[in-house]
């Protein structure tokens, strides 16, 4: 039986480090960025691109695919795999930060979080045990856990029982995984990872990391990062965390996807990313560059014959010039936003593969301050 | 020196045949359809999808690409094959249609028609020399003339005057390329093909045709049909229209797209075919199917876990089902158009290809006949 973590090489210098996760759809190397597929569709790309561009996971969100297409259609589909014809691994966030961003339309109890669909109005009731079920039911290969999601803020009290609940919520969805994994053979256990909130007060967050690290997960998140708090004090309380996790398990950055943040998440340990924004911007036409990020509605485009990046190897950048897309994105033309995700989520795969090849030479501190000068030099430059 | 057309094969019982067309960008299998690229894209889809589905020419559309991205910068990129690199064909249309649709926004000249700008409202001129010479500045492989296009109407001094001034338009056309044609190697000549209009008037009709099919055209393009009249008027007047043309050059029905016009109009001996319909439909999830076509909406897809046609070997029904397809239109994802559009391109393009290979057979009017019952048949019991 493989492990379903295993780390291969540790950086000297930082906590930087490469693994290998073992999942029943495959092998996957971290650290790892995983694109969003929310509603089992990463938006504008098919998955054959998807598979060139060497993705190995992607995300799938089950507050979107409870209210649609629906859990009993995956699973009589044979799961989210099969619904969408998706091969490889498959995280599902349970849907916390959705169910808590509905203002108005949902209320939070002991045992869960009761809400009101925004598709018809219904209402509906999501348990932290409710969650890992619906989760198991649809046969995602990474589960994660219901959590209370909250948006910045410097109010302890708040803070501290939002924080004791994630916890209360984190002992019953393993009570259910375990529960669940009696009747699986070894092959079909349920991995599930825990969420290390407590906001912005470090004696919290502390207590919560150590308190998620005790506990029987497969791997550590860190949630409540990068909500709107400035990226100095989202990498300070990201370094801080790391102080207090179970180091021997995969931890996961939930919810960042710029260039500069991920490599800069990768030396305090992160191992797995996942972040809306490389096919969110594609869509308003930005595009990540080795050189800083660039916004294709720029006039100095109109005549740019050359490839968004001539550093990059995508599919994009081998056959399409910047006068091109930029006339495709002014046309509001489809095929604008398709040829962005490819380039900028190829980007993102990229940086997070070479990275695992620097800590794999042992040099990815001196990697990580190049990219770094190249990148926000040139971004200033740019925008 | 290839010949631009060349006639392969004769059907005994109807006017169908196969042929070949010869573009310094390579040779089309004829009857062929041509993926509508208005704006240097065929909505929703990369360019290898196109290749890979057998797309041997593309139109694009000399209006729209003149106001964004400009024929300068197309010129400047080196031609619109480079621009957009396509490396297959391009037919453009003069863009006549799209200005004569302009109600308001347009007047006509003798020597031409001015419009203004659904963009920035600026006034321009098309005349049909300069409509010559842009698409000759782009490098289009077949280019249209201007010609003057009316809505359905029964008004026989209308229809007159357009044909005339038409017709009049037909012969600076030609001028305008003989001119162009003489600082030009003769690979790169100009092909032009004439368009007969005359409306529905059928004495009108046949002296168009008859005094296009004596000009030197490269083609004859049968337009101002399938404007709004019933389809059994468009057959007619196809047909009639067909009697009187050259048919020693290639004829190409412009703006025919659904599965059944087409296979009758190869019947009346078209050669070529361009239309926006199976993209368009495709963004109102609508699909072609060898039983008729089937709007992907209907709940009765929602657990349909088999492909859109069970005898389509496209990409989509490959990978993906009824039951996944219904899940993203419903969710409003870009993938939805983009799975639709390789669907419904590719099984245009494959049923134009069969009827290549029948007219080869010489079992054409039978493969109509039998396609036509199965189509009709059970469009009516899915719709």
């Amino acid at each position: 039986m493989k492990k379903f973590f295993k780390i291969k090489a540790q950086d000297k210098s930082s906590k930087a480090r490469s693994a290998i996760l073992n999942t029943s759809h495959g092998l996957i190397k971290t650290p790892v960025f995983m694109p969003v597929g929310t509603k089992a569709t990463v938006k504008a790309i098919d998955h054959g691109s998807l598979y060139s561009m060497g993705c190995d996971i992607i995300l799938g969100n089950l507050y979107h695919l409870y209210l649609q297409p629906g859990i009993e259609i995956l699973e009589e589909a044979g799961g989210l795999h099969k619904f969408m014809n998706w091969e490889r691994s498959i995280l599902t966030d349970s849907g916390g930060f959705q169910v808590f961003s509905l203002n108005g339309l949902r209320k939070i109890f002991d045992n869960g979080v009761q809400f009101k669909s925004v598709i018809d109005g219904s209402t509906h009731f999501f348990s932290p045990e409710g969650v890992i079920e619906f989760q198991a039911r649809i046969g995602s290969d990474i589960l994660m856990v219901l959590d209370e999601c909250m948006p910045y803020t410097d109010d302890v009290i708040y803070t501290k029982n939002a924080a004791l609940r994630t916890l209360d919520w984190a002992v019953s969805s393993l009570k259910k995984r375990d529960r669940l994994n009696i009747e699986r053979p070894e092959a079909k256990k349920l991995k599930v990872f825990g969420i290390v909130q407590g906001g912005f007060i470090k004696d919290i967050r502390k207590f919560c990391a150590e308190s998620i690290s005790e506990m029987n997960f497969e791997g550590i998140a860190a949630g409540g990062l990068s909500v709107g708090e400035s990226r100095q004090m989202t990498m300070e309380m990201l370094g801080y965390t790391s102080e207090y996790i179970d180091r021997k398990k995969p931890f996961y950055f939930m919810g960042l996807g710029d260039p500069v943040g991920i490599i800069d998440a990768i030396y305090f340990g992160v191992d797995m990313f996942d972040c809306v924004m490389p096919t969110r911007i594609s869509r308003m036409g930005s595009a990540f560059t080795s050189a800083g990020k660039i916004n294709i509605k720029n006039n100095k485009y109109s005549k740019d014959f050359t490839p968004l990046d001539e550093e990059c190897g995508c599919h994009t950048c081998a056959s399409y010039t910047k006068a091109y897309i930029k006339h495709l994105y002014k046309s509001r033309e489809i095929l604008a936003s398709m040829l962005l995700s490819v380039h900028n989520l190829q980007f993102v795969i990229d940086l997070v593969k070479k990275c695992r090849k620097k800590i794999e030479e042992g040099s990815f501190c001196s990697f990580r301050e190049e990219f770094k000068s190249k990148y926000q030099e040139n971004h200033c430059k740019n925008s």
